[in-house]
């Protein structure tokens, strides 16, 4: 089946269980699915924009309330939508970057903060996790103090990632946050794991800016994502234009240079938009995701030499295993070499862990049912006992 | 019918005819939108994302074709996408553009070039229009030499609008160009209006970028966009990421600080792919729009004291009129006031005119069949005719 010229439709979530560790939560709703459809012109969101002519003014469809509920609902002030997390990053950095500034970072980071400080011109400074793959309030003090000694001047910014890319492990970020504030850092909380998958209050955690992911989190078509602020950092990152026409001294009202005008249209907005609702209410069963994580864990687990490189227990779905003592030793060995694994997975009908990967690899079970989640446990049993593992 | 709670699905293209000014080159195509289905999720674009791990790398769905066959089809070097054409003049304007440094663009630019070089600290000044509302070489030349003069430095960039937003006016922009390369000052072409929707030869125009719109002219979902550029310039605003983790030493191979790694993903970039095949098709048969735009101008041209502010015969299908005479003086003693002409506008099952606009106002007929053309012609003449602007 094609959707156009060589581009095949898609169906990996109509015939397999996906546990692709980065796409979890990004899945469409049904809601979502009708609102492309229906909103698929970019410029459908704008028949009834009227006076003061900004996104986030329009009331047909429900735009302004909509940045409303989203401020509301992660205890912010001030939301916009962007073109992803990575846009969010980037419009905090220009706004308090500039030239050599030190911002902080953790050793955890995901490389779009990076861009971010790069592209403002700013230099990083990991922050080290320690012996766990934890990142802790201590390491972040001790770092800022080296910052200060070597730099000569304090971090200007902290992206803290609540969950990890890496490990899918919940940092402690509000004790972090409470130490960066004594040293009048503002922290940008990196929500891009969490915002959309389980509950989160920015005040609570004392983030000066709270980003969100819509298609890694929120249920949204992709880019997109929310930008939440406090009202003392609105005026700063959602600061008005200022520049003025030479000639024609056109001003251009209340339009903000960070969000380059006017951000999300569309589909990728009004998709977030009918997902909304049911993402507000998944997030307060994060639970019973724990629970179906859980199920498969402990599966992996009985097979000899199979480690969890991730805290344990889980406090997010997000998972990297170590199978270096089981399941990469049948790939020594297997004329398949570690393509054998996920061609297994994917003959029980299960995608997303990167082909070939026997080593370490990540995956993620949010949004299976239990009853996947169950046939997924007894997946892995089942490939380890097939290629010898129980015997050994 | 709904799309989500509160969300009324739009119907706006299947119940009337829309002459919007910017919604006309956006519709999806039938294939854009079973594309936005079958790749709603954002990362179903990732699903085969293998080493080096960068989205103009892909393979499956074509991405890495369609990079290439956009480069080849506007004349440009090298091609990424982007989230809409403004992401593109930020990324120019980040890396040419330091504080203070002048940038030239004309009295007829858009405003999200005076946002892009706003966020990267430069000064604009504006190549005057003539009385035409043309942007002409020799007042390009002029403008270069009074900000030698002023600034005491050249112009680090010039945006040029192939097509101008406020008049749909086709400037000479080769001719413009060739002045600004004699000052060796680099040309970002601004084809928000025509890449998509007539033929575009970069080199022969001679631009260092074209910057291209999905959501405006390309029936593609928002938002989404285009950056061409030339391989003099491929290096600069494409370079790759030097940034490196001082505790991890990670860095981040060939991602590009600019496009703050990848871009789009799912529905926005395969939506735009998916119509890729028409666009193609339709950006030479561009005539017949003309002459559909025609059509509808000869009638609203025969109710006397209609103008028209844009150029003469036309050139492009958003066009700019000036009822001042006509409808507007009907706004006066009408009980609905200007409304009234929108009103019966959508009576007659049109809509894309700014409700209560009589004086001055916008339309393109771009897309519309010839049938649809007579049918909006005749619907001028009959809402002047009801309104006795023939009797006078």
């Amino acid at each position: 089946m094609r959707c156009g010229a060589g581009i095949e439709a898609r169906q990996v979530n109509e015939l397999f269980i996906n546990i692709d560790p980065i796409q979890a939560g990004g899945r469409l709703t049904a809601d979502a699915m009708k609102a492309v459809i229906a909103y698929g012109d970019g410029y459908s969101v704008c028949d009834n924009c009227r006076k003061p002519n900004r996104l986030d003014y329009i009331n047909k469809p429900p735009i302004a309330d909509f940045h409303k509920d989203v401020a509301k609902w992660l205890n912010m002030d001030d939301v916009r939508t962007v073109p992803g997390a990575r846009r969010g990053f980037q419009a905090v950095a220009q706004t308090y970057v500039g030239k050599g500034d030190p911002v902080l970072l953790t050793s955890l980071s995901h490389y779009t903060e990076f861009l971010a400080i790069e592209e403002a011109g700013g230099c990083v400074r990991e922050i080290p996790a320690n012996e766990n793959r934890m990142i802790t309030p201590e390491a972040t003090a001790v770092k800022i103090e080296e910052v200060k000694r070597e730099c000569k001047k304090d971090p200007v910014l902290a992206f803290i990632d609540h969950v990890d890319y890496q490990y899918g492990n919940m940092h402690d970020v509000k004790a972090i946050t409470k130490v960066a504030r004594q040293y009048d850092i503002p922290v940008v909380y990196n929500g891009a794991y969490t915002v959309g998958i389980l509950p989160v209050d920015g005040k609570d955690i004392g983030a000066d800016f709270v980003v969100g992911s819509g298609h890694k989190s929120m249920a949204a078509p992709a880019p997109s994502g929310i930008l939440a602020v406090t009202s003392e950092r609105s005026g700063e990152v959602f600061r008005t234009t200022a520049i003025e026409g030479d000639v024609t001294k056109r001003k251009f009202g209340i339009k903000e240079p960070e969000m380059m005008g006017c951000t999300l249209m569309g589909a990728t907005l009004v998709g977030m938009m009918a997902s909304f609702p049911q993402v507000k209410e998944r997030v307060k069963h994060f639970d019973r995701e724990l629970e179906n994580n859980r199920i498969v864990l402990e599966a992996l687990l009985s097979i000899s030499g199979t480690k969890i490189l991730s805290q344990y227990p889980r406090k997010h779905t997000l998972t990297r295993m170590d199978t270096v003592a089981s399941f990469d030793k049948v790939a020594e060995t297997h004329k398949k070499r570690g393509y054998y694994f996920s061609n297994a997975l994917e003959e029980k009908g299960i995608v997303g862990i990167i082909p070939g990967a026997t080593k370490v690899w990540k995956f993620n079970t949010y949004g299976l049912t239990t009853k996947q989640a169950q046939y997924l446990a007894e997946a892995f049993i089942a490939i380890a006992s097939e290629n010898g593992l129980f015997s050994q």
